[in-house]
């Protein structure tokens, strides 16, 4: 099974509203909520390609608990952690005359180090079972950033493989426990290393300790740096849609071809193509298989 | 005690934000909730000016469980029916570097006949203790606009006067039941009537059945046609801050009067005054007791 860890779960409720009028009012025409969080949307993409999955993390209150029966009723095996404190929303406001969104993200719960104690544990026998762990998205407050450092040192003991997608400082530190695989965006290398540039700054994340670097960058497709060479992955087209979610289905995509131990060209078209296929659906965690198999043979792999 | 109605009550959430970047993400510095909808405003200002209140409507789901328990800590009565459903939200997003706010609100659980029933059976037994009801807000789906029209007729056959502050079609056909006293601002009247001239608007109003009619236009104050007479009541200074729930603080005052049967010119002073306190505060329900007790005396009475 591949384990993927939400720290900070969330419940996403999408508003759509026919035209938003910005600084005053408005009736929202229908309300949509789902169970999300960055582990939960790449979980749902492992899923719809036939894989095993365990969905771990911290859930708390009726919110929590909402997220855990949506995740369940998604066919997700979860074994998530109850804390004190009521899990977070985001709010999606979809504006049908704009054609785009505007987000809101709640912090979600602080969390108590009994509760976090309790998480560790249950991580560790989790790891016994895992063929690969996933660790991605925001932490909540009061976790400190070195949280995914322990995470991923607790999973290299265990002897699991990692992936890491996170941000900022969270981000910089990991590393030094030397993941596998970290997948940031170009905005995420830029806050932990200070480098606009996709392959200096997947370097220096190497050099901090992280074994490979994929970069993403929208519609310009992918970057990699590994122990075996290094490759740009670009799609043919650029598709149109809905951006929220392409980030985490490369993220399933690289974690599906670490635990096969496929060829990092394949990985990358992957990669490519299931994101590529993400930003047709609506809802982030979906994605379009048809488009997917469609758009990985007309991937350009190139090395660099 | 003063009986306040609230059909659509509601959780309103507040976000705050530093500074919103629209057709983007944003990250929510403070998330605040507390019971809503306008009936419960009128309520938390009625309880604040000493007078017994009893809040009732229709709550459902979880949401509805928090809006029953806030309404609670508040110290005021309830006897909410419970519905099949989830009660809905509203989320105010707090713009600090604007300094204003933009406002989405969910329409509410749709209300199946059987929870009507019970409802209005609920509603009959509290008239019997009520010295006034007031009627306000937005319905929830599955209601039928005549909804408040029938609330207005079985108060004014178990005796009991009626304030209504509703919009559009509820209000056109509410009006026709005959209640005591309509508090329309200019865009309900609008909406209702046709008219934008506030003194033609009130009178169609009081044609179609209202006694009286007082219009509401923020910061210029309020005109009221009634049986005794025609005033224009006017705010000495205007007041900045937040000018949501400064019409609920106007609907508590007008039923204060009612109840003590004072004359319109006081009462349209209390209106002006305590809608001028509640714009001082943030948070709609609230007012400044010594602001209020400040404006009275300098509020312009004329008739017209």
């Amino acid at each position: 099974m591949i384990l993927c860890v939400t720290l900070n779960a969330a419940l996403d409720v999408t508003y759509s509203v026919d035209e938003v009028r910005w600084h005053a009012g408005n009736r929202v025409a229908a309300v949509a909520q789902r169970a999300g969080g960055k582990g939960v949307n790449v979980a749902r993409v492992l899923h719809t390609l036939g894989e095993d999955v365990l969905v771990t993390g911290l859930v708390g209150g009726d919110t929590g608990a909402q997220i855990r029966a949506d995740v369940q009723a998604a066919g997700l095996a979860e074994a998530f952690q109850d804390v004190t404190g009521e899990s977070r929303r985001t709010v999606a406001v979809v504006d049908a005359a704009a054609g785009d969104a505007t987000g809101f993200w709640e912090p979600g719960p602080p969390v108590a180090p009994d509760d976090w104690a309790r998480f560790l544990d249950r991580y560790d026998g989790l790891l016994t079972g895992a063929r690969a762990v996933v660790l991605t998205g925001s932490l909540p407050p009061g976790l400190s950033p070195e949280v995914y450092a322990d995470l991923v040192h607790r999973a290299r003991k265990a002897g699991v493989p990692v992936v890491l997608d996170a941000d900022a400082e969270a981000l910089a530190v990991g590393v030094s426990a030397e993941p596998d695989i970290v997948k940031p965006n170009v905005d995420e290398l830029r806050r932990a290393t200070g480098f606009t540039d996709r392959l200096p700054g997947a370097e220096a994340l190497r050099a901090q300790g992280a074994r490979a670097v994929v970069v993403s960058a929208g519609p310009d497709g992918l970057i990699a740096s590994t122990p075996d060479g290094r490759w740009a992955a670009r799609p043919q087209d650029r598709v149109s849609g809905n951006p929220t979610g392409a980030g985490d289905a490369s993220v399933a995509a690289l974690v599906r071809g670490l635990v096969a131990d496929t060829s990092w060209p394949e990985r990358l078209a992957d990669a490519v193509a299931l994101s590529a296929s993400a930003v047709l659906r609506p809802l982030a965690g979906d994605v379009d298989l048809a488009a997917y198999r469609r758009f990985r043979d007309t991937v350009s792999i190139e090395e660099i």
